[in-house]
């Protein structure tokens, strides 16, 4: 048995999601575990299926087991979400972790993450910080400055990630091994697309146009999605939830903004553009200054709503819930020795700890509350009455 | 000077409500004054359009003064409906009472409000309310046996609410008389109309057929109606408020139903419904049950998601917040010799005492909420920047 672990959104899963498995198992691999985003991603939106959906399609297309990263890791920054993900898979016990970049050097991005976890870095991140910059933005300069020939490898989101996971796995001394595979043909959020490969957030875009979306999602997968899609349940149509947040978010007070922003000054920035705003989208744009990213903006909004405050990323996720195995995905769950509970529904969440209980509830408010975000609405608590997927060998 | 009072919602203003200003004038009051509901009505909804175009409608229409009944008041039962209209009314001094009725025997509805007023009727309700009917059916019940007489004097919506009237300005020694007119040819709710008048829930029902309901408003009114409509500012379509309702109501647990509930038990039958549904009408339907109605039930959800909470409704409003005026109206005003603060703007409010601030702010962001259930959201806080408004002579 030789694992690989991934960490992914599927939103949705898509034939260069398919690629790195099929790459995997040409590497020798026999069992792929995937630790997936729950039903909110880190661009701070509801993933566009629901997260049992996005199992499926992955166990439908080779992936073996797949289990949760709750929203509070899921929906937050690269850092926080690479430490989710990273030590739920460690906890399983994986010989490699597999990760998509733009740079497939390995070595350069073990190097870099060793750089970003210098003193001496740290000091320059500093200093660029404090000229009000971006957080993303100073590190790219403080790269420039400290080691100039890495200095590109942090300016695409993938890498980005990866040089996350790596300081992360380094911190948890993670003994296995790193696979890198090149993203090909489309870079993340391209607009353009080859004949097999387009960006998730272009096939999101045309969601509802079956003809082209078959041509980038591996069979099983289309198959998924345009059920989803023709019984109505997808739901990255913004005008599902819109109204919503901006009602809830007017109930808020400058204080309560603190409490979900991300950066600093955030939560002033976002007070008055919610008290200025009769859309997300001018939120989002009235809230935008050259210190923090639209996704940074759009996740604080979305953790406002959902209410989770900031600090709860700081702990590892306390347990592993699972969505779905096949059956080489039983033998991977057979060897675990973790001693966090590990569980797939809602009766065996009954023995969690305090803290455990505190994530799993907040993760199923989230759930009632993606609920809501989809077209036809789904009846609340419609996670607890599913059942362990199965799917294929 | 003689002044009208009316307590109205105009929900919206039709010419009914024209025909019963009339008839006042040809009565010979010189002045009329209006205590209007908020942005939220009595059956548990948002107004088909904002106070503000509503009021606008009436002193176009021949009303002088227009203040608000607001929604603590507004969204209550009968009684606590009726508790704040009056109180409002007899603080800015009016000579007479007037309100529309099934049954225009004033005699009649008197001699009904002292009857609910008595003890042996108290104790004859309280068995029938044992029985565990609604609190509307046992009234009627009881009254059967106490005063068979006058038992089908409370079984019409406006008659309830005239005896409701009259009882309360018995409770606060109100010395003005009563003026009962007759609601001519179409009773409240119903689907039929005559060549001129319909009620206000068929009109709302066919607020976007402009020929239909050009018939049945006030040509000002119509107008108002019309460019309300069509610049698409009317709320009446229970999908613009409906998924954010029910995000809120996932988010409660069933002590906080209990401190919106209006009836007992309803909060345990409110949060079952909410668990289980996926709609708004699934949450009336499956709430419903023979001791409270649909419009309790309606009330205490917008309550929930207002969160106004029980109780407020027992004292009388702490304020007089003046929406519009025409120069007669301010002939009104320049004689109220009323201890409330009096005011029509923000920036006048900030001198108000603790607690009529507290039910000032609860206005206010019942306003920024009501915003969102437009079918164009619209700011917050956009009654803040409204001027006075003043129409007419």
């Amino acid at each position: 048995m030789k694992i690989a672990g991934i960490i992914a959104e599927y939103n949705p899963f898509h034939n260069g999601h398919k690629y790195q498995i099929d790459m995997l198992k040409d590497m020798g691999f026999t069992h792929i575990v995937v630790c997936m985003s729950g039903n909110f991603v880190q661009r701070g939106e509801p993933a566009i299926f629901p997260k049992l959906k996005r199992a499926k399609m992955a166990l439908s297309c080779g992936v073996d087991l797949v289990v949760e990263l709750p929203t509070i890791w899921s929906m937050a920054s690269a850092d926080k979400f690479a430490f989710g993900g990273v030590s739920i898979l460690n906890e399983i016990g994986i010989d490699a972790l597999c990760f998509g970049t733009e740079c497939a050097d390995i070595q350069k991005l073990k190097k870099t993450a060793d750089v970003l976890d210098s003193q001496s870095f740290e000091n320059e991140l500093k200093n660029q910080l404090n000229t009000g910059v971006t957080y993303a933005r100073a590190r790219t300069l403080a790269l420039e400055l400290v080691a100039p020939e890495l200095s590109k490898t942090i300016e695409t989101p993938n890498n980005i990630l990866a040089v996350e996971y790596i300081r992360q796995c380094k911190a948890i001394n993670f003994t296995g091994e790193y696979i890198a595979i090149s993203r090909i043909a489309v870079i993340h959020d391209d607009k353009k697309t080859n004949e097999h490969y387009a960006s998730a957030s272009l096939i999101r875009q045309h969601i509802n146009d079956e003809k082209f979306i078959k041509n980038f999602l591996p069979e099983e997968s289309f198959k998924i999605a345009q059920k989803c899609v023709n019984t109505n349940n997808y739901v990255n149509n913004i005008s599902n939830y819109e109204r919503q947040i901006i009602s809830y978010l007017r109930r808020l007070n400058r204080g309560d903004f603190a409490k979900y922003s991300e950066s600093n000054e955030l939560e002033n920035r976002l007070y008055k553009a919610v008290n200025e705003s009769t859309s997300l989208c001018e939120i989002y744009i009235k809230t935008k200054a050259k210190n923090f990213t639209h996704s940074s903006i759009r996740r604080s909004i979305m953790k406002a709503w959902l209410n989770i405050p900031n600090g709860l990323d700081l702990i590892p996720p306390p347990y592993i819930k699972i969505l779905g195995s096949s059956k080489k995905g039983l033998e991977i769950l057979s060897k675990i020795s973790s001693d966090k509970p590990i569980f797939s529904n809602f009766s065996e969440s009954k023995n969690l700890d305090e803290n455990a209980k505190k994530v799993y509830n907040m993760e199923l408010m989230c759930s009632n509350l993606y609920a809501t975000c989809l077209k036809d609405i789904a009846i609340p608590n419609f996670e607890l009455s599913t059942k362990f997927l199965k799917v294929g060998n």
